[in-house]
């Protein structure tokens, strides 16, 4: 039976929607189908998930006028502009107009796919996220950036574009693969970071159980993130200033994800040991004890986490594809850096020398 | 020396923008420099339009830390995601980041692509139009609508994007070939059909003037075509409803421009074609004066536009290429008709059977 354990809502004015976190929620037909404005469908799932979910979803969404299906390769190497080109080359195809409603079914890849293929069609159309791992229910599907990768840089073509609603479905999380399920946790580990030290503390006390994915420590740990998250985006939509602190290890993470060459690191993985640097140039400042860096070092392992960028990369390297960062403004590089745990901000003033010395340091 | 003959602004609180309208705006460094944020400047532009008015604009925005020069190549037909592909891996290659400037020189084509790779690049960058044709100077430089195209149908793939300004010299008229000058008074006396029946009267009495390029007459229709289109979009942004109204002769004209190839007939050709179907379609029920029709023929024959679908278009041709449109609803079509001249309005009860009559009936 599905039920629904917890709702939130992302206050975004007239674009507030709903998250719903909960047990057997991809074939909650009622629930879903109050979501629904027409009846024209665009499911896109990738060919790893589609085959678990998507017959379920398909049913609870019930009958259509028009229904396309969409299985893109699974990996981050197809978020392309080329994938984009398939899904509107098929949704075009078929006939679809503006009363459709395209559905992400699946992890990050999918959702940042579907939901910017969703705001470029026709301008935009509604659409729905259907997350599928731990990453994406606690980060991706939450807070509307959608976006594909270019060559020499994730994330570079994109949108902020909210969905309508998203139903994270707990009872995925069973048949994720533990290298996966730990890239998720490198997430929520960071919300705690950034803002919430009681729930960092309840992690350290609970990893095992979530490691054995416990449905009610699962139920907890997505809601608090969730709730995190929601609350950041709807203090600042567009990322003018705070919603920034969420990508805490996230510069260094995208220079390891660069440099290895998308689907070697995973997104998550990545952001682990970026985390580690970001916590490391905290105590380097000496802003936070050098004891909270061997913590958190400690909680990643036991999560299975990285907390080393690759010994072959040199601070020369970092400093070269950080300077592409998305948050570099007018030649500066901005980085999160914690006070406190549980008190992240933004810092602007991270120079070279500091840099090289971080990483020169810890290589 | 430039000056600034008519500033309007489109009201859209924190996206509210200035639309100039002067001559000689394209060197007008004081005021061109006001509207930019960083020292990262993208110009593109096309290879017809780049040799005449590149090099003042250049020269007027300034130096730049980074500065990346596109040229597409002229014509509907490279309105396409391979195009944005080109700008986005020029500009990636090139190091810009959030903080850039894409700068829009030239018709509706650069216009609509630039504003849609700004919308997209690193989720959105500030940009400027500079509109050097009558058609983008009086339609698609104003309102934030940007879009590139599929194979399947205009305008399927874009955003809703605000230019941070709108500089319109009137002087870049002056090199425009009549063809696309004409084209360009389809939309302009499409805006005095929909809502402003003094300005249908103006223009019937000062096409002569407008033919021959008249700096005062030109002023005056630009100003005018402007702001009913700032009015309108400023009331319905996302077309919710209203701004439907602009689309009068549209749905009819893109059936014209997709079943003849992109490029063979000028958008505002088809519009003329179509305007003339729509007005056709008010008399046929009733709504307006079958005189009305011929006096609009006239108008247009004057400007040197065309007033007739192709002969050899069948009306099931028309039927199954405005069924595709933006605008069909749950497989309703919508189409804007006259109530009066300079009275417009969205209705949504045209059957396939009334087409045909029309269709038929002008054939």
């Amino acid at each position: 039976m599905s039920e629904v354990m917890h709702t939130l809502n992302v206050e975004l004015g007239e674009r507030s929607y709903p998250i719903y976190i909960g047990r057997d929620l991809v074939a909650d037909a009622t629930l879903l189908r109050q979501h629904l404005a027409g009846r024209q469908l665009v499911l896109i799932s990738n060919e790893t998930v589609a085959p678990l979910y998507a017959q379920a979803l398909v049913k609870a969404l019930g009958d259509q006028q028009r229904f396309t299906r969409i299985e893109l390769p699974d990996g981050e190497q197809y978020k392309t502009l080329e994938s984009l080109n398939t899904i509107f080359d098929q949704v075009m195809a078929d006939g679809h107009n503006r009363s459709t409603t395209f559905v992400a079914l699946g992890g990050g890849v999918v959702g940042d796919i579907t939901g910017f293929a969703a705001a470029c069609y026709q301008r935009g159309v509604d659409f729905l996220q259907v997350p599928t791992t731990l990453l994406a229910q606690v980060d991706s599907s939450v807070g509307g950036k959608t976006a594909v990768n270019h060559s020499l840089g994730k994330n570079m073509i994109g949108a902020f574009y909210q969905p309508r609603a998203v139903f994270i479905d707990l009872g995925t999380l069973r048949t994720l693969p533990d290298r996966e399920f730990a890239a998720g946790l490198a997430e929520v580990i960071k919300y705690g970071l950034i803002v919430d030290a009681p729930f960092y503390a309840w992690l350290k006390a609970n990893m095992s159980a979530l490691l054995a994915r416990d449905e009610q420590a699962l139920a907890y740990a997505v809601e608090r993130s969730c709730a995190i998250k929601a609350d950041v985006v709807a203090r600042d939509e567009r990322e003018g200033g705070l919603r920034a602190i969420l990508n805490l290890g996230h510069t260094f993470g995208h220079a390891i994800e660069t440099r290895q060459g998308y689907g070697q690191w995973l997104h998550g993985e990545a952001v682990a040991a970026g985390m580690v640097m970001a916590l490391a140039l905290s105590a380097q400042r000496g802003w936070i004890e050098p004891a909270e860096v061997s913590t958190l070092v400690s909680l990643l392992e036991a999560a299975g986490l990285p907390t080393e960028a690759p010994d072959d990369m040199s601070s020369a390297e970092f400093v070269e594809l950080m300077g592409r960062d998305k948050k570099v403004i007018d030649g500066q590089l901005r980085l999160i850096l914690c006070r406190d745990i549980g008190n992240a901000e933004v810092v602007d003033d991270v120079s070279t020398a500091e840099l090289t010395a971080l990483i020169s340091g810890s290589g």
